[in-house]
């Protein structure tokens, strides 16, 4: 990068601030800097805007921890839902591909992340505490776990089923319809939904 | 994209605003936006505030066209250039590169684009108005055309080429070390440096 030619520091504060987006190199982050300015100064206005609005308004849904608005998310609070069942995810992300099944019918619990013992990630960190609480609140029935099957997707669901199964409590995990090392994120919809229906006991 | 399972407004509104970045599709967005939201908050307002200050700031040099802060750009203000040399590039990118090989001491003109009739660019967007303007000013003794070399590129320098030739200005073109279909922000440093050194004349 040639710094030493970057004309002037608003730009070169616009190029550092990209950085923070996931997967954005130093050269990327040139290129739309440069493309913003150059291009779209509106749509670059608009990212401000869309930006401080997010921040503003987006938190995390006091029942299943997704993104939400509101004190609870749209999903915590339809009464279509079955309140018996409680589906694990890792991201939001995850939920949306979950959703698009259209074959489940209860509710969700994000952990916004999984178990990492090397990045100093812990139970507490992903809300297990919360999501104990959740599941043995009488209602729920059985938790569905949806982890991504990485390494410590599957560790965290079996961390998840040992604390489950020590209160007694129904714990199930899709079914390896979802490939090997795979992320629910960039699976078809397809095999969600078949991993939704097999899956099984633990 | 599971719109329907998005959680709000807010978020929406962002994951749309980030699209207007290069090269950033839906899914990419959504990541972006997660991210941001769950693990960057003060990332995400240090590049709304970055993107305000870049929007204030930023605009082009009365000389050069290259992005600046300032009436004229800290190159075009350097008493060490030599004025009588002018390197047309399409990009600001590419002046930088250009600027790392360190073989060149003249000024520049940056076209902040290059001749595209199917996209409706033509001459005056890309301002060689104000290039020939410049070009004829009885100081420039010779125009050199470091466009990319692709088809758009390569039509750009051979336009600018018959533009100049008809007002007796020597036009030369850095040679083709830079490998055939590439572009100059891509390449490597030794190689554009060897095709400064090597421009001939059109």
């Amino acid at each position: 990068m040639a710094r030493s030619a970057l004309p002037g520091r608003g730009l070169e504060t616009l190029i550092d601030a990209l950085r923070a987006l996931p997967g954005v190199g130093p050269r990327s982050a040139q290129r739309m800097a440069y493309h913003l300015m150059q291009h779209d100064r509106v749509g670059a206005e608009q990212l401000a805007r869309a930006l401080d609005g997010a921040l503003e308004v987006v938190r995390h849904c006091a029942r299943c921890n997704n993104f939400t608005e509101t004190e609870l998310c749209t999903l915590c609070r339809s009464p279509g839902r079955d309140p018996a069942l409680l589906c694990v995810v890792e991201t939001s992300a995850d939920l949306s591909m979950v959703e698009q099944t259209l074959s489940y019918s209860g509710l969700y619990f994000v952990l916004m992340g999984r178990l990492s013992p090397l990045d100093g990630v812990g139970p507490r960190d992903i809300g297990l505490d919360r999501l104990l609480e959740r599941a043995t609140d009488g209602i729920v029935r059985e938790v569905i776990l949806a982890t991504n099957f990485t390494n410590e997707g599957e560790a965290t669901a079996h961390y998840i089923a040992e604390m489950l199964r020590a209160r007694s409590i129904k714990a199930s995990r899709i079914a390896r319809g979802v490939p090997l090392g795979g992320e629910l994120e960039f699976v078809d919809v397809g095999t969600i939904s078949q991993a939704m229906l097999d899956r099984r006991g633990l």
